[in-house]
């Protein structure tokens, strides 16, 4: 082989080469594509957030973190179909976020799988159903306080999300048995950050933040002392409560609530109770784990939405028509 | 030189040839990776949808539609920084909005600056601010329909968004001078679908579709013929009004504002007739494009937020405290 052939070759094989290492330089990149929304990690603030569909470094699939069940408890309303629509959003932006939607009903309704096959999260939520026994359920003009809501609905919930657990059905291989229980009404509004500071409950813990504009206050919010330990909550309203805080303000490592199955809500317990009755089974104040910047940040608002006035759909319905005639509202 | 060494990298050459064609694939697949977000078209009921992050084959980011500006009033209030949250997630869920908020302030708050960077909204968004004339502003116990709201603020949005197209500022390059602008409160629900919806709209037209839950109904919606002309409106308010529809239920090609300087929202106007205020100048009901299956599919809502009782901030205040004292709620 003449001297200009092996230079030539010599030159061919650096040239491959490159391309080689630039190959394997792509592979590991396109990895970061591989999951089903892209998320990466950004410092704001002190506070590292996670951010949909930004590209900078993108993590793994994997880094997505524990599943979180999300359970809804919802009830056929002119609204819910918007509520929902709302929810689902936010439950889009978060891939680790398993959907428990519960109706109040007794079988489940086609708005609600409609609506969970026009959002795409068919393959990360289950449609479940339970009705609130007559006695128990808001008559014509009760305020909605009186009885106690979603108490079936969530019984529910915790009873398929226990079985689930049990049976491995998810496999969570990165972090066997380790999944978050949130309860996440259709109304209330909630950033996708709250979910990713979920992702960092530990085992074994229960997870609180602050809520906004809830129980007259601008932030109902745990009290820390300075090593960071709950001492306490802020709440104006019913203070006395072993855990005087919102539904949305906390959420529940699963391992605890297998190893405390008779841990649950009940129609037996007073007017804001509800919070109080299922944490006293698995907690005290002082082990509970403070998220969200020191409970500094504020990442859910319990929001209400209005009843619409509907007065010229009720005339309509004295002639026997309506607007919404074979459409889904 | 010897055989074995010829043979030798002769293996060489082919093993990094191969490495350098799955280098180009993989070059040619990440391309898919390219935009912020990855969306993908699948027909659910013979209407086509946009799905996030469901990863079906992905489209690239020139096949989106045109740009949609998204025109958002909004002022200072205890829920503000809920609603927008809740309506920063839908618009993260659809590259091809563009937000125009404008605050009713005389200058920009950190609060929306700070929401539009924890969104990762930056990059397609801007904040401007235009404070209503103290004469125009609802006072007190005013009830919100007393004044006319948003007018400032939608004329200041229309004002920068003329300026942006005629300096063709986004290039736009595979639909040079069309894009749509929306005009989209605060408290409304908006699915995706809707700007998918909206992104058919053709040059010169302004597209109409159903709005649920408002002007007493349960879904106040165009009215078309079996060709598919729009007739008139179903709206029981205020009927004779020449445009008898909400503010969320039109989208306006772009063109026709360049083409009609003098369209805008007025003060001079009685209540309900700011859409017929600037429709007047850009179309006539007949011309009005349909969407949403004809009609009648329900895409948006006019839901309305309660404003949170605060009584015991208000007992909190009279002492010199406050339950979010350095805290952004």
């Amino acid at each position: 082989m003449n001297q200009e052939v092996r230079f030539r070759r010599k030159h061919v094989i650096i040239f491959l080469s490159i391309i080689g290492i630039l190959f394997i330089y792509s592979l590991s990149s396109s990895r970061d594509c591989a999951g089903s929304e892209q998320f990466s990690r950004s410092k704001v603030d002190g506070v590292e957030s996670w951010e949909a569909g930004q590209g900078r470094d993108a993590f793994l699939p994997n880094r997505k973190g524990p599943t979180i069940y999300a359970v809804t408890p919802t009830y056929a309303r002119p609204v819910q179909k918007a509520e929902l629509t709302r929810l689902s959003q936010v439950i889009r932006l978060v891939p680790n976020v398993f959907w428990v939607i519960v109706e109040d009903a007794s079988q489940t309704s086609t708005l609600v799988t409609n609506l969970l096959r026009r959002s795409g999260l068919q393959e990360r939520s289950v449609q479940l159903f339970a009705k609130t026994p007559t006695n128990f359920k808001l008559q014509g003009k009760d305020p909605n306080w009186l009885k106690p809501r979603g108490v079936e609905q969530r019984n529910e919930a915790l009873k398929w999300i226990r079985n689930r657990l049990k049976h491995n059905a998810l496999g969570e291989p990165e972090s066997p048995g380790h999944s978050i229980v949130y309860f996440m009404d259709d109304d209330n509004t909630y950033s996708t950050e709250l979910f990713e500071e979920m992702s960092t409950i530990e085992r074994g813990k229960v997870g609180v933040w602050p809520v906004g504009l809830v129980g007259g206050l601008m932030v109902e919010k745990p009290v820390l002392n300075r090593d960071g330990l709950v001492l306490g909550f802020n709440s104006a309203w019913k203070p006395e409560r072993p855990f005087p805080l919102d539904m949305a303000g906390f959420a529940i490592s699963s391992d605890l609530l297998l190893e405390n199955p008779q841990a649950q809500f009940s129609y037996e317990v007073e007017r804001g109770y509800q919070e109080s009755e299922i944490l006293r089974h698995l907690t005290i104040v002082h082990d509970m784990q403070p998220l969200a910047n020191r409970c500094k940040d504020v990442l859910v608002w319990h929001t209400r939405t209005e009843t619409p006035k509907l007065d010229a759909e009720k005339a309509l319905q004295k002639s026997g028509k309506k607007s919404n005639d074979g459409m889904e509202v």
